[in-house]
């Protein structure tokens, strides 16, 4: 199969390649597409370098299934034309993900999505992979209702940049970090990424506000999982918030569903669950946090609890590795889904 | 008058004898008091050198206020004690919190808890303080009715150790950030204070667990605001979380209520409030975060959204200090307002 990644340098489309060369995908021919000015660098793959050549709709030509990760506006520009012209595309922008007809799919939760050989397919934003995960099965135990999220959101979502200036805002704060309980405002580090310092702070901000004083993130997160489930009248409250960690997604969930569920039960079907793992014993130190999420193939599930007042409602804690699982690995799912089943 | 500082090298201790000498408390003379270990050592007050003494009953003899923050276990060793020989006890730590009879107060949100000339006063957790200063006005406009919080817990919460560790692991990690998307687990470093690597990463435990899986900390976030507002029945769920930041607890709150309430009428009561900033304007980039709030003596609030499925409930975002909004200078108002007024 002729497979290309487009934004290939960028951090997601990174571990697209990595992923593809792990997970063994039937490749015949490797094309990397990135903008202009990553073009004629070279990456790894199978051993062999391959040259990554600037995006156009020509390089696309007789590719099978891309998988696409370059931003909104890249995507709309190219991505209806290359399906026309025969590409699967697998989007990983937001460009396409609430556009009826077009899945939005995490095949580990909603396979049924991938139905009828769809030419073009989004992976849901980074969180909201991260909390359907979790939610997913609970929602086909008991029947979800709503979900209260808040995030604690890696700087890697804003790509290689987001994790260059935490660090080299931590550099600049060397020496100086016991003084940060009185901070001199002027000599905080001021970002370009993130609007306000995210060395040893938190930003309350992923995206840029809408009108509803709602970021484009926490918009995202509130409409994905409605589409995703199937369902239109979820309610969903979203505050999306940028931690000073590298790699890895956390979400604080509360779910109400529509009978009692338990921990245990949850557990139970988490257990069974795919694309998730129960790290539930926190007496022994075991519940999820992102560095341990970092790197792997599934969310990380814990601290499943009661909620006083509603038996029909579970707190709960998911982590994931915002490239992989809640990127490149859901991009890469779908198309062995599609291709090699 | 006689004043007393308990746990005065303490982080929380500090800031207390910093509050007293800020705000010109009419102290004749201070006391500090600390452990044993940290007996001898001297702190500056007014310019000069206040040695600190071993804490014990007699060293409380004759002082009219003393302002605790040395943990539970000390605080139920001494504080009943010195109050029945007629020091009033303002304690910061959890132990008479929730003892009936025992005011939890907040002056600026529940001023009425201290009348009667209470002996002994508990100042809430920080946490339920930073939410409590956006909340509780809120609640007398419109009729609190149920609380979702995740927090956003800064190091310093469990004291200079807290802090300690955070520099340390991001010390330890200098030159290996880059690797943290893929960690070797092996060689992350293990913190004695939070159970997990803190730096890079956040940890959703603040406490120990419970039987009922929640931390003691998610526990006080629920039964305080209960207590503080006068509502016994009141919903509450909590998620705690540490995260990378030195000084400084934000809070996302989903609140609901018994009538409906805009964010321009949140806004306007918040302004009206003592004890909080409203800091609303996204779309200039003004909106909490806790390196702001760090120093001030307000609670910082922002990101006010209406819930779309939800009239009577709200979203919002609060910051504060924990050392000093959070808990020294909450006591000091506290000692202000029950003998200087």
């Amino acid at each position: 199969m002729r497979v290309a990644v487009v934004g290939a340098t960028g951090a997601v489309g990174r571990e697209m390649t990595r992923i593809l060369e792990e997970r063994d995908f039937p490749v015949d021919e490797l094309v990397l597409l990135a903008s202009a000015k990553s073009a004629g660098r070279t990456l790894r793959f199978r051993g062999e370098e391959v040259t990554v050549r600037e995006l156009s709709l020509e390089a696309l030509l007789g590719v099978d299934v891309a998988l696409v990760s370059a931003g909104a506006a890249v995507s709309r520009s190219f991505v209806p034309e290359a399906a026309a012209a025969g590409t699967t595309c697998i989007d990983n922008s937001s460009a396409f993900r609430m556009e009826p007809g077009v899945p939005l799919a995490i095949p580990e939760v909603n396979p049924e999505a991938l139905e009828g050989a769809p030419r073009i397919v989004a992976v849901p934003n980074c969180t909201t992979i991260t909390a359907m995960l979790a939610v997913g099965p609970l929602h086909r135990a008991a029947g979800l209702r709503g979900l209260v999220l808040s995030s604690y959101q890696s700087v890697s979502g804003a790509g290689w940049k987001g994790e260059r200036e935490l660090f080299e805002q931590i550099e600049k704060l060397r020496g100086r970090e016991e003084d940060l309980g009185r901070p001199d405002r002027e000599a905080l580090p001021e970002g370009e990424v993130f609007g306000k310092t995210i060395a040893y702070n938190v930003v309350a901000k992923v995206g840029d506000f809408g009108p509803d004083g709602y970021t484009g993130e926490e918009s995202k997160i509130m409409a994905e999982p409605r589409k995703i489930l199937g369902l239109p009248e979820l309610r969903v409250v979203a505050t999306s918030v940028r931690v000073p960690v590298p790699v890895g997604h956390a979400v604080s969930i509360l779910a109400e569903f529509s009978r009692p569920i338990s921990p245990e039960e949850a557990r139970e079907a988490l257990r069974a669950a795919p694309g998730v793992e129960v790290r539930d014993d926190p007496a022994n130190g075991v519940y999820p946090s992102p560095i341990e999420a970092a790197g792997l193939d599934v969310a990380l599930v814990g601290r499943i609890r009661r909620v006083e007042h509603d038996p029909n409602a579970l707190a709960l804690f998911s982590c994931a590795d915002n490239l992989r699982m809640g990127a490149a690995l859901d991009a890469v799912h779908v198309a062995e889904h599609l291709f090699t089943r």
